[in-house]
């Protein structure tokens, strides 16, 4: 554990101890191409580190190997002793599918394609000593849900005078980007595809959703240092994309419209698109963010997104490239005054209408909940109402509302409800919201914001190491636990500690992270109502502070009672947006879940939720709980210290931020306990003291 | 009125018409040095704009002349018809000080030294054509009440990060710096040295009292470049300060403390001001912003304000240098949950214990409020504790908490009630703080921080230029009226309107101005609680905004009731900061005046006013008024669009900042109305609509 010494940062989850077991084994690795290259030289590392030994052809002399990696095509390598079809099944194993089995003492990683010798190699990492020991393990398949694993990541190309230089980024600057042009710090731009290819991502976007004028030349004459990325990316196969300027055609080439029918620039697409692939030819598409939040888009132009998405597809189809077009489309100048109008029905509203017209080679990538990545949404309904639209679902890895890195918030057990949430409930479609992404004709997978930047542990708090993990894995199997996947980051990241023994580290950091998400919530904005954050950097708490701004975020908090009415019945009639059971449920005060109450009721401070306690009292209670449970977890990670069990720099690092943790809840603690009782007048149950 | 030809910026207050009357006569000016070469240039212009004619010495040929400048020094120069002595009385003329007189159709100004004569210049300039009509006038002595009329720039070097180029300027950048370095426009400086002696003017400070890093060289390095703006400004009448760093001997000097005990920082500054006058033989003084929202000083060695401002006097005191000691200190890092602490206190708690501890040229600048420059404060109690200290007031014309110059929000009147309030009430002591400040002994004059800046009407608002223009003449006459110096200003600005009639322009600007102050008041903080304002930048409304912040700036408004206890009796005591009557006044919420009964009382809702209303109804009704009032002063100068009394540019800048107003005072009043609504639950008694 510690910096890696090619990069000098942190080698997180893939330090050298990660491949002990592999790098003290007989590997033989055959295949060709980038992709298993890079597995024979991940082999050959290890051994290297670890006494093995690496063939790329068998060799007699050299005796059995331990572990052989080889394509299915490949026939002198391939072993009649395992079965590869009958493990996979029906299905093909796919381009990034492996066969892992292990007969007679020798473990196998099979592939129809090098990807998979990839993904099976991470695979062999993650077992680590357990791979090769025991007896056969029979011929299993191991495929990934999502065909689409992509991280975007917020960089701009040079510091941003305020969204700084990664947009919602608490990790320093950009891994990708300096001063206007290439950051040229290649060695830590692989290090980090290859820390993305261990979780399985597959797809990044180099450049924020926000295309500013710089940015919007990576498109054209300055595509070479896109190309640059890709070749350092190629061999971890992972495919890059580029976020681009709707406008482009007006910035770049100098004509007068952007309008997505007219000729002209249907053709200057398709020139740049062009343009694109000779210089990357697995390039992988165009993420857009148009008309929302002051970018330009379709709508200047009395176009639909439809119309826009399907230009860029059509300029992207001949190559095999898509477009990722957001679906985080809503008015950012709502008047607060208006409480008809609802931000949350807005992506509805404008998509929901035009399912079926998207092309083939266009994702409409959803936020996972209706507003913007807070703390606690219910699932948006875009994602089960757009049957014949590729949809893929958008998480934030990125902490902006969850602590921003200076917090412990562990964020896969929320995600892992989302995607296991199910739309129609458990009768008749009972498909979740995994199983719409993962769809093979109708999926477009799973897309996050990127919480790396050129921080030296790639994160800023090296816990949110275990956010960026997760999510890769998560991707890859929705169905993971949130606590096995914490396990497998430990494993890797401190599985080999000086003592050697990690289980004290185990439980402290489960103690830590596993209930960290449920903490914050408590001491952040109560029962699903959001934000409460302070304005524009979204850090700490301000109860008021969007409550009288155009940002469509509000509580409507007065003397009596608190909450947003979303019902068909008496409000926005956001409710009638979800299909059933959800519609009725969300539909009704009694029936709705206490954790999302405030998001679709307005509600009376004396209102008894499920738990028995009343609104007002469950504000208290868990305001108070939660600033408790955060100086619970700088407590326990306190005992750590000087214990040898974690290197001493990253327990300082942590511990640091951990006191800043424990004073933001406490203020936020104090802040929301003191608004809500001097507005509502109601004294605490218990007597404690508020501000 | 338009464009200055020479600088490409707006004429302000000195147009080519306002010299008419002094240009179509015959003026003989006297007298050596740069100031009298100023008038003499002056006239000069003038006589060549209007066909009048100047001379330097009496010539017999030439004929006799309508109007002499001359110093009573000047023997053959001297009329005997004006007796100076006499129109002096018993105090002299002084350095600035100049008798003006009409005898026998020829006008004299007649001055003990060359500034006097500027000032008669301007004085003459504002007379117009009367000053050369009707009979003879009676020699009169003219003299500022302030010896001290200083104008402080808040203006970086470079662009700040957050604090933009002029740190709560709202007129574009720097005048005097652009990119870390001299701006170079030089006509401009002296164009606008000429505007600020034109209102009396006589000091000026040309870098922000937050001194980053570059503005700290200027007192060494980069000297030359204050000293090339020094030789500008000293033409008319203005002497040059700088703020300075405390911390200059350890940023500058490489010692290794800043100790103001410390002999080797008492030599380093000693040396450093030698080097300063060498420069600039005239130069004024240091502005000082001390221990006070992170600017170093003297507590980081366990010593006094006194010891800090004292050391600094040692130095300049050889040159007749001043220190300007700001009394802006306060804790900017007080838990709001602490309501025994209050921000207004800190200003008398930190120096009034030091009174007569300070050296004879150090002035300690006392905000005029004891908070931060609101639209409405009680004067500062420092302001009566310290009569053995000079003092100088400090007010804001840049309009930071008060439109920030996009609002119409003539300050004069608050101005002038802040100079004629009377500590010690009307009896026995009964001076008022233009007394204190203008005390030939004690004062320290009046100082305001500019509103200027590279905006082609030098203010941003062109009517926010009536602002600088009466805080100057304020400082030479604190007892003008307010609307009588905006009638000077109109006619100086506007008075040679193509039209020739200013009168339906006049009315309009009284309409619009006179009472836009009390107007800004209604709509925005009520009762002289301050604040509510959007944190970071302080516009637009955020009535929790400052609430649960470290600012020491709070309303503490719950559902029952608003205000600051701020009594001797129950809350922090401050009004024991007073003398006797307004101590007493003050701690009375029955006797404390309305305006300012929430700065000193927390109340109930119900709480009925003098004006017979409760302050829930009240805050509801000024603010219904408030925003009306935007209105009906946007629709006054509507009328005057195309009517040719003001130029079209300047009349589409108001009538655009006017649209933004009228925008943001219903902003203010809905959001005021609203929050106070949702808090109290009291319905306006007038039924209007409360969002």
């Amino acid at each position: 554990m510690g910096m890696d010494t090619a990069t000098g940062v942190h080698a997180a989850w893939l330090p050298p101890e990660a491949f002990r077991a592999l790098g003290s084994h007989r590997v033989l690795v055959r295949g060709d191409g980038p992709l298993a290259v890079t597995v024979y030289e991940e082999v050959a590392r290890a051994c290297v580190d670890y006494g093995g030994r690496v063939g790329r052809s068998p060799d007699a002399e050299a005796g059995p190997y331990d572990l052989v990696f080889a394509l299915t095509g490949d026939v002198p390598a391939l072993p009649a002793v395992v079965d590869v079809r009958a493990a996979a099944g029906a299905e093909p194993l796919g381009e990034e599918g492996f066969v892992f089995a292990r007969v007679g003492g020798v473990c196998f990683v099979l592939a129809d394609a090098a990807a998979g010798l990839l993904y099976g190699l991470f695979h062999v990492v993650r077992l680590g000593g357990s791979a090769f020991e025991g007896g056969d393990v029979p011929a299993a398949a191991h495929r990934p849900a999502m065909r689409t694993r992509m991280l975007d990541h917020w960089d701009n190309l040079e510091v941003h005078p305020v969204m700084g230089h990664v947009e919602r980024g608490y990790a320093g600057g950009s891994v990708f980007w300096r001063d206007g042009g290439p950051r040229g710090d290649l060695p830590r731009v692989r290090a980090y595809a290859r820390l993305l290819a261990a979780t399985g991502i597959n797809a990044v976007s180099v450049n924020n959703v926000n295309v500013h004028t710089a940015e919007t030349h990576l498109l054209t004459d300055r595509l070479g240092d896109v190309a640059e990325l890709a070749d350092v990316f190629r061999p971890y196969g992972i495919r890059l994309h580029l976020s681009v300027n709707f406008a482009s055609p007006v910035v770049l080439g100098a004509l007068t419209t952007a309008d997505p029918l007219d000729g002209e620039v249907r053709a200057w697409w398709a020139k740049a698109a062009a343009g694109v692939y000779q210089a990357i030819p697995d390039f992988g598409g165009f993420v857009v963010k148009a008309d929302s939040e002051g970018q330009p888009g379709p709508f200047s132009y009395g176009r639909s997104h439809a119309d826009g998405a399907n230009m860029l597809a059509e300029a992207l189809a001949p190559f095999g490239g898509e477009v990722h077009w957001r679906a985080f489309v809503y008015n950012h100048q709502q008047d607060w005054r208006d409480r008809s109008t609802d931000r949350a029905r807005a992506a509805y509203d404008h998509f929901a209408p035009q399912d079926g017209e998207f092309a083939a080679n266009v994702v409409l990538q959803v936020k996972h909940g209706p507003m913007d990545f807070q703390t606690r949404e219910p699932v948006s309904p875009v994602i089960a109402a757009m049957p014949r639209t590729r949809l893929a679902v958008e998480l934030q890895v990125t902490q902006e509302y969850t602590g921003q890195q200076r917090h412990v918030c562990y964020l896969a057990p929320m995600w892992s409800g989302v995607l296991g949430f199910r739309p129609w409930g458990d009768g008749g479609e009972a498909r979740d919201v995994a199983a719409l992404a993962a769809d093979p004709a109708a999926g477009g997978g799973l897309v996050a914001v990127s919480n790396v930047g050129d921080d030296p542990y790639w994160t800023g708090h090296p816990l949110a190491q275990a956010n960026l993990y997760a999510f890769g894995r998560l991707a890859w199997a929705p169905d993971s636990d949130p606590a096995a996947l914490l396990d497998e980051w430990i494993d890797l990241t401190f599985g080999a500690l000086p003592s050697g023994d990690p289980a004290p580290l185990r439980s402290t950091l489960h103690a830590v992270m596993d209930g960290s998400w449920q903490t914050y919530e408590r001491y952040t904005a109560p029962l699903g109502v959001g934000f409460m954050v302070r304005p524009g950097h979204h850090y700490g708490p301000d109860v008021d502070g969007y409550e009288y701004t155009p940002w469509g975020t509000y509580h409507y908090a007065d003397r009596d009672g608190i909450g947003v009415d979303r019902t068909r019945a008496t409000g926005t009639g956001y409710t009638g947006q979800y299909p059933q059971p959800w519609s009725e449920v969300y539909e009704s005060a009694e029936r709705c879940p206490d954790e999302l109450l405030l998001f679709f009721h307005h509600v009376p401070y004396g209102h008894v939720l499920h738990s028995g306690t009343t609104v007002i009292q469950h504000i208290y209670d868990t305001h108070f709980a939660g600033a408790l449970e955060a100086e619970a977890m700088r407590s326990r990670w306190a005992e750590l210290a000087g214990g040898g069990l974690v290197d001493a720099a990253l327990h300082t690092r942590v511990a640091e931020r951990l006191d800043e943790q424990v004073r933001c809840a406490q203020e936020w603690r104090d802040q929301v306990n003191a608004y809500f009782l001097r507005k509502s007048g109601v004294p605490d149950a218990h007597g404690r003291h508020i501000p």
